[in-house]
């Protein structure tokens, strides 16, 4: 059930079917106008510019997006009709929550935000994060769960441009504080052949069975939603941790020593 | 079904049992901390600091806020056991969708829209809204559906501070923008009268259904909740069209005129 539909949701139609090719350029075109990379909290975030308490902010708020992660998958896999289609989602949980003798990126994440100075109890409570954040990633959860499994697939899209930000990300991070090492930004490392693998399929996925108008024009609205749940997620952080410094009743506020840091 | 409970909620329980006054003044404390009213944006929305372009934002984003007042009143209507009950509820959905020969309120925000300058038919697809907008408000809705018949009604609560801002918006409004009439600010003189009636009803039931430590908490996080919702809103128009003027891909941007008006 989607109580938004109906009411508010407007997928802009056009009339032309696409082809498969036009359909990826078209997904493409949404990650080049609106994908996250572009968020001036990143371009701070990974140029140095940002202070010990800014990035604890971002570490706090990022664990509740990776948490929900399997949730959603969850979700997904639950609604696959085949053991095949199972199988292939169940890795991205297993990459997620871990396998048998090997952390997952969950626990990967927590190692971050340990390097960082947040306690891992604290940022698993989430009892401090940005109303932005609880609302954007219980969107993508609802989203997910109520959706069809064609616009699910497709929300999952954002990981064709991961791999450029993830690299951006690690590599100047690593140059500008060094205060962080190799070791707190082990989550990356393996996101780099994870996300290709798993974008991959996705890809072929949504190539293959949005084969009209009205899927073609779901799935590319999937996508821009996808993005919107990780730019209003900067926005929250831009905003309560950079300028103005508007901190909302009840959220993080990082100590002084960690602002001058 | 609510996805968000066991994994990501702490009600910070105590283990004391207040007594309905205590929990009333419990609730009020909330209010006077958490009400968005605090915001900087009202501050300045009811101060005359905004230009016609912000006033625009403000009242394109929030009709998306108004349009699903019916809809998440009708989830909880659906649940209320008794005839009674829903009588009661029916009224907010009266007072909002109107009645046979009399506009409700949301046809009058429709009015507030067009008398800043905008066109209805836009504002009603709501496809320039913000996504702090969309994921806040999806998010209420979502909550009113999915957890308690209690936690639902105690989220409605924030409207015993409505009376006060709204007093304050429609004077502040009125005396520091000479284009803007009090026929344009219609929507606000039925909510002094309805407002009060619906927290009475709330309240009152509130006080008398939170007979546990458990309820009680839950109650108390409703509101934050609830407070977290509009307050979101709120930290969205800001970032985006006060400081720094970070508008999302995608959204609303008001003509070079508007901003100079």
């Amino acid at each position: 059930m989607d109580c938004r539909r109906g009411w508010s949701e407007d997928f802009t139609m056009t009339e032309t079917l696409l082809t498969p090719d036009e359909l990826e350029a078209g997904l493409r075109a949404i990650g080049r106008e609106r994908y996250h990379n572009l968020h001036p909290f990143h371009r701070l975030l990974h140029s140095g510019k940002l202070n010990r308490g800014q990035i604890q902010a971002w570490a706090l708020n990022r664990y509740y997006y990776q948490a929900a992660i399997p949730v959603k998958d969850s979700f997904l896999m639950a609604r696959l009709p085949t053991r095949e289609l199972r199988r292939e989602w169940r890795r991205r949980i297993e990459d997620h929550d871990g396998r048998p003798g090997e952390a997952g990126g969950i626990e990967r994440w927590l190692k971050l935000v340990e390097g960082v100075g947040l306690d891992a109890a604290m940022v698993e409570r989430a009892d401090l994060i940005l109303p932005e954040t609880r609302f954007a990633v219980d969107a993508y959860i609802h989203f997910v769960r109520d959706r069809s499994v064609l616009e699910a697939v497709a929300s999952s899209l954002t990981e064709l441009f991961s791999p450029t930000i993830i690299s951006e990300r690690v590599s100047g991070m690593l140059a500008n504080y060094d205060w962080i090492t190799q070791d707190t930004l082990a989550y990356f490392t393996p996101r780099l052949t994870q996300a290709p693998k798993d974008s991959d399929f996705a890809l072929a996925y949504v190539r293959e069975h949005a084969d009209t108008v009205e899927k073609q024009q779901a799935v590319l609205a999937a996508l821009r939603f996808k993005c919107d749940v990780l730019w209003s997620q900067l926005n929250g952080l831009y905003l309560a941790y950079v300028a103005p410094g508007l901190i909302p009743p009840g959220a993080f506020e990082p100590s002084l020593e960690e602002v001058l840091a």
